[in-house]
């Protein structure tokens, strides 16, 4: 890395991105239109978060996204210690302190014209920093968010494994813009057997009698999800994975979700069921709280490097 | 559209495109990475092809797409004459007589930040015009492909609707790498009750008893398929759009496949079976014929506009 990208960092004010071993303003990074990675939304990624000027349990979403490419075949130039320079240095660069980290592992375009073969794609990431993002507003937040069930199926997990995070969003969009048609926050989609599974970017938990339970299917194994789940354990709370139908969520006594944009958020209604007082939760908000108090646990922190550092 | 344009016009010889409201090289077209198009795979599109200075049922292929369009509630600045005349304006920008026109309409990036709301985007239209691509090359075709039937099932039809065209491919794309690793050259998957469905970028037909018959489920409304079957209907030739279960695959007396990227393309092996003779059959053969003398057919056929006439 040169000293001119230094020079210019305040343009990097906006989020700073890396694509294909160049830094470039948020604003300039671009993926070209026939590349696979859109065309055959053939890329895997993944989301991370800086608070406080710390990744939080960074090592948990480098496993994942790892796992990820391997499991897609995807190959990028650069190995996992340089993706982890590169993350580093987006966040340095953007100047940003509460941060949205993506990254992303692309199958490109062909190397031999014409060919439909993955194996002679050139595989390669991107990546960027950008300011910190909720899925659910904070002002819904605080009253708790309206969930809509979804008519929309799941996709199967033995047609596209959910476990590989992948931007094939089309059944979780159709949820959400019903959702709204309906006048509800966000949604959570049933799979074709009418059990709970995720929502566009979150997960799901229920709380009945005390115990936490989150659904065993059709969700991503979210870090978010995997902290609470750390949380209970070492709280002695009740929790576990497992399949959960659509009545449970209609019957349950709190309902939240989580996600790395947004951390632990509340669900007031479930359809047209008002949950206690129609208000975020006691379970929830030690959750919450507990959640956020894990980040200055110094397992789970990576402090950003600074800039010169990320060379 | 400026005369500059005009100018320059040697450098679009590798492919023309338009990318809101710019035309531009096709090495120069891009998306921005945070683009919903690309994040959320939240788009449709549709591709036609020039043959000897015409595109082909131009008409079908902008009612399928003016339809895509409107079930995902995608709205660009363009409307339907306008787009076509952006067809015209990159074909003759390219200077190409066999061409791969492909039309898009991503959602956009909210305008509201940190808005999770589709209805937030602004929609936006991309084309492109590069050179003519077969989906199977045609040393294969000369043979007939072979054809794995994939072990990933077909995303269901009531999760992501797959007659608007999509660039949803995870479960195609498992399936084909899954044919390379096998030593086959393409893929076609099952639903999860084992009827066939379609493969990567194409649909499937089954020849029995003189018997010509395509799925019902799980497949796009290709516009080589209905060609096919205006051809059969205008020949006498018996043709139905019915369940297909994988047996009767794996017995018909003849496959083939078709796709706007290749037009009629023939498989002589499906799995262990061979088909046959091991070589192209003759319904596939008098059916290709009878598609590609359809090119001239002037109930199908729109030249294509010299460029002062795209302006």
């Amino acid at each position: 890395m040169n000293d001119s990208t230094l020079a210019k960092s305040n343009a990097f004010a906006g989020g700073a991105a890396y694509v294909r071993d160049r830094y470039v303003p948020m604003a300039e990074a671009a993926i070209p239109v026939s590349d696979w990675g859109f065309t055959r939304s053939d890329v895997v990624y993944d989301v991370v978060h800086v608070h406080k000027g710390a990744f939080y349990r960074l090592n948990d979403h480098m496993e994942r996204f790892t796992r990820a490419m391997e499991r897609r075949r995807l190959r990028p130039a650069e190995d996992r210690a340089a993706i982890e320079t590169i993350l580093h240095r987006c966040v340095a660069l953007s100047e940003l302190s509460e941060v949205y980290v993506a990254m992303a592992c692309l199958r490109g375009r062909p190397s031999v014209f014409g060919s439909r073969r993955p194996v002679d794609c050139e595989n390669y990431l991107i990546a960027y920093a950008i300011p910190w993002i909720d899925v659910v507003p904070k002002d819904v937040q605080a009253r708790g968010a309206h969930l809509w069930i979804g008519t929309t199926p799941r996709v199967p997990d033995a047609s596209v494994d959910p476990t590989i995070k992948n931007y094939q969003w089309n059944d979780l969009t159709s949820g959400l813009i019903e959702a709204h048609d309906n006048e509800f926050d966000t949604v959570v989609l049933c799979d074709r057997d009418g059990y709970v599974t995720e929502g566009p970017g979150f997960n799901i938990f229920v709380v009945k009698d005390g115990r936490v339970m989150t659904p065993d299917r059709g969700s991503l194994h979210g870090i978010t999800r995997l902290a609470i789940l750390d949380i209970c354990a070492e709280s002695g709370i009740e929790a576990t994975i497992q399949p959960i139908p659509r009545s449970a969520l209609e019957d349950a006594d709190e309902v939240f979700i989580t996600s790395t944009a947004g951390g632990v958020m509340p669900i007031s209604r479930v359809g047209k069921r008002i949950l206690g007082n129609d208000r975020p939760g006691p379970v929830f908000a030690a959750l919450r709280d507990a959640y956020w108090r894990s980040h200055d646990d110094e397992r789970y922190r990576t402090p950003v490097r600074p800039l010169e550092r990320t060379a």
